[in-house]
């Protein structure tokens, strides 16, 4: 299955087909059918996860922050973030491409060996998907994973006491973000040499979300966590979703993990406000658990070894008895966060 | 899992969760998990038939012709065809919807109820999606499906001599998509009140596809079909999807299935071509097949009947042994279609 529409439909849909046959080694065994059929056709006697997560051109990215090729990698890894916050496997996706006429077909292909290389980074396998005309860039994926069962974790599971634990740090996409949205001002203020070169690494490194598919495999593996989920729309909301019936939470603010160089642009920039900001902002697809007892130092050393990239692991705060309430804390004392209503772009 | 967008997102989730429910009991053994978590999880032992399509504002409908509500029935009876086309039985669904500021909660609620009116008929359920700003209304959609092993039927797989069989009608599809874009002026034109009934009554009978899934399903159980697909981008494009390797096809154009009224309206409007449009338009979502052998006929009235509608079912053509060649017959002498070049909308 790859459904056409008038553009330069056949071409595009023979690349597709032909890209797509770099990640089939990854499933090959699953995968009945691929592209080519009505529809795909897959054989994994597991229990399947699916989920769908879309960006669009002026929402979740501009032209002027991010490549084709970017923007391809962007569309695939926020949906592997959903894989990861159950503790799956991915395992296949689908993609449905919305065209609209300026995008050239280098664009396209730019955006399609993005999609592709992140593909195989993270072993999925392109399967189906449909091109339609339209005003606005949009792609939107619908992935599928697996698990062996009893080991996906869910959200809304954690007991008072808990403790609240989050991987890497959370702002850099909101800095990111600021910068992207800022940078013609930012770049002809009267700022160092070195200080610009600080800010534009910083974006480079930080403008692609990392999903944690490893670290998701582990918490589940080894049942350390009781509840998960990925931070998709920043900590104060997605805080929610991993609280059990009749709970609440704690978070300290100082015990959130922020990057040593968002902090320095953020001095160099005057920004205060950045830890409000880093809470608020949301897609860092970080993921947010909670576990049964708190982990030993020697447990966490271990975990973040086995995720393969020495992921940051940091305990932020605990499960209260107060249904569905979130307090944050500074230094131990009740602290009021600056109202961000961010909107993606 | 339903992505939040900064619309009246939370209440357009909640109404989104609570519809879906509508549709959960069709398949209640297969979800284990549905909206409400990172990822849906789904436990079907068979093979799973994967395939996505979206339709769009001003590509694949316009608000002149198709209000809200049909467009959300039409957004899934598309993906529907692509499981009849499999000869599967469709399942589970995940919905992405592109909402433009435009567009009010009451359109968003009558398209929803379609889409669920139409999930409801054909005992699908809706297990997840994502909400999506963007400048123009599009709705995509995942479909999944399954099938007992060995019988899904592919395309490409018909023999010289075999049969090619069509159902329903061709160029309903067309027809409606013609009146509609003329409707301001064949309104004003000065024809009988009868006839402008007859052309209202047309465009409401026909504006909608019917997936033909119990058709798909008959001829998969009783092996009548070796190569199935829908017809979608018109017969003309469609049939190459028929052909097994090195085959062709003759198609006898005066036996393609014609609508009565569809005639009728083509001789009070003067269209001469309609044969010709109808073979090239698409969107019929009939189905298009080839057998082993030429069925008898009470074989064909008995396969008629148990699809339930008592959908027409004709021959149509043969396979023939030249490479890649279609052939249209007009009473047995070459015919030359006239070239008609649509473009949806």
């Amino acid at each position: 299955m790859f459904k056409k529409e008038k553009l330069n439909e056949t071409a595009l849909i023979k690349e597709i087909e032909k890209l797509s046959a770099e990640t089939l080694k990854f499933n090959k065994s699953l995968i009945v059918k691929s592209i080519g059929d009505d529809c795909a056709v897959i054989d994994d006697k597991n229990r399947i996860l699916v989920s769908s997560d879309s960006i669009t051109e002026n929402v979740h990215f501009n032209l002027d922050l991010y490549n084709f090729y970017e923007i391809g990698k962007k569309s695939l890894l926020v949906n592997l973030s959903d894989i990861a916050a159950m503790g799956g496997v991915p395992k296949f996706f689908v993609l449905s491409l919305f065209i609209p006429g300026y995008i050239s077909q280098t664009d396209i292909n730019q955006t399609l060996r993005g999609i592709i290389d992140s593909a195989k980074k993270y072993r999925v396998s392109l399967i189906g998907g449909n091109i339609s005309k339209s005003s606005e860039f949009s792609i939107s994926i619908t992935i599928m994973g697996d698990f062996e069962d009893e080991k996906v974790i869910n959200r809304y599971n954690s007991r008072t006491d808990n403790p609240v634990y989050v991987s890497g740090e959370l702002g850099n996409s909101w800095m990111v973000f600021y910068l992207g949205s800022k940078k013609k001002t930012i770049l002809e203020k009267k700022i160092r040499f070195k200080d610009k070169k600080l800010i534009e690494n910083f974006i480079e490194k930080y403008k692609l979300p990392m999903p944690r598919i490893n670290l998701g495999r582990k918490l589940s593996e080894k049942k350390l966590a009781n509840s998960l989920t990925d931070i998709s729309d920043g900590l104060s909301k997605d805080v929610f979703n991993i609280l059990g019936k009749g709970c609440g939470c704690e978070i300290e603010i100082e015990d959130i993990p922020i990057n040593e160089e968002l902090r320095e642009i953020a001095g160099i920039l005057n920004i205060e406000n950045y830890m409000d900001a880093a809470v608020s902002f949301g897609e860092d697809y970080e993921l947010l658990w909670t576990a049964d007892e708190e982990y030993g130092e020697k447990e966490l050393q271990k975990l973040s070894k086995e995720t393969g990239a020495g992921i940051k692991i940091k305990k932020i705060g605990y499960i209260t008895n107060k249904p569905a309430t979130v307090n944050f804390l500074k230094n131990g004392s009740p602290y009021t966060r600056k109202d961000f209503t961010f909107r993606h772009l």
